[in-house]
């Protein structure tokens, strides 16, 4: 039977000194205590803190690298290193692992994945993260916004317990 | 010397009642016209009308379908349809292949496809499409909006004439 | 620090009272019992005997799926589901994640596995598979050939710990 | 109405002094010559002879290339180059956009796209290729063998005709 999985999706390019970091440490390490294994992209930033996170309080982590284990090794808090070399093309296998995604601040790519995990019916919990506004649409959004990162693990893990 | 090739991205679930038809027909049209290579993701709504529209004036169009011939064929407007079998992971190839994007209202896989081209450098004009709000930061976005399809066209004309 | 993978690759297709099976159950333990994670296409025949095998001696295994939860999921001996959704181009996963590979009998699949392992530097065993030749060379064949399950892992624990 | 397209596969390492690459102009030039679309991987050496060949008659020609734009650029005789980022994970797309392929020489990712068009009934020829031994089966195989480029296209071109 296998094990359920939340993701968190975030900038690589963030410092220890941002506030995203913060949040995927806090994120990684609720997620690992609840009995959740987390799934990163497996490289730095939010990816590292979430892994670390969750390595702190004995959880597992696995890491869906876009490149391969020579070009673009996983950072080291990393249990389990998939390689795809596929770019960012791995953004798609990220969300369709996962019971529920969190997604933290986050770049160009973090914006890929929330329109990723929202076509393939992927719950997507917002951390002080894109605001996304459909064009000219009354229509309810199917995402959920968390103001804390206790908040956001909450949703993802409510959203992971209905199922997909 | 490999030609020059301009994205159109949108709905696959629209009519032709919609406006994003008949937008993505000009659009279609005005690229085929202006020499370019449409590319599409081969299925319906926005991608039948975009490769309908360069196909009246005599142009090329090109397919990157998610499924196989056998599950979900090109439409009948695609000159040369690519069946990856890939999913949604094929659209990190739509934008890795176009010199300009044109994202025409949407859903949620187009708000991954704006995405990957932003991750991707593929400069992306959006006309009618989803508003996306980077948290918390004052930088200059780095995609276009367009007013009207001829504006995209033009827009995407300029930026694929300055190279990726 | 990311743990050590080896791969099983062989026919979905056979049942437990072939040949591959058996092989395939007794190469899973070995591999389990010595340490590595057992790394599959997560779905039946030979993929279901390795990680069967290896959960037999409480060993942690991995599946790689070319379809998504809903339409093609994990055998039951799987504890990590990764649902790539992208058909047989998860086959080019499988073999960048892993330190070295056994090939069990098998099929077209499996035949593209040994090509991608070989072309991607993961050592590959072959047990009972494919015999491959190539054309007019006198080159140095870079598999290995094993005449039992205990051989084949083996071989494959040795070229693991040389690294890739 | 999407064209028909036969993929020419082989090694990217042979110069225009290997005998490959002779076989492969002449591929190339008269599939053009019959009317089909030339796909390759975009790359060097047997897909460069076989994309010259087919523009020698004024045939259209594609490349689905490993790598993007920047890092791993289409051949000069490649007139739509679909980059995807992906690595060997391109070689499924190859054979899922053919009506049939032709495999001539090659090294290891030659035989993965060997075994990825057998997989997904894409008809192929081998043409002084790698001979490849299912283990202990009397079956029939569903594979071409041609003796000359000449023997390899009309193969092509009876598979591609009676469709997949």
């Amino acid at each position: 039977m296998s094990k359920n999985i939340v993701g968190v999706f975030g900038a690589g390019n963030i410092s220890d000194s941002d506030d995203e970091w913060q949040a995927a440490l806090i994120v990684g390490r609720e997620l690992a205590h609840k009995g959740f294994i987390v799934l990163t992209g497996g490289l730095g930033g939010v990816m590292t803190a979430a892994s670390k996170g969750a390595k702190e309080v004995g959880g597992t982590t696995i890491g869906i690298l876009p490149g391969t284990r020579e070009t673009s090794p996983a950072n080291s808090f990393v249990d389990i290193a998939i390689y795809t070399g596929m770019g960012e093309a791995r953004n798609a296998v990220n969300v369709k692992s996962c019971d529920a995604a969190i997604a933290i601040g986050g770049e160009y790519g973090t914006l890929s994945e929330i329109g990723l995990a929202l076509k393939g019916k992927c719950p997507i919990i917002l951390l002080n993260s894109w605001n996304i506004i459909p064009y000219g649409e009354a229509k309810q959004p199917e995402w959920h916004i968390a103001s804390t990162p206790e908040e956001a693990v909450a949703l993802a893990v409510g959203a992971a317990a209905e199922g997909r």
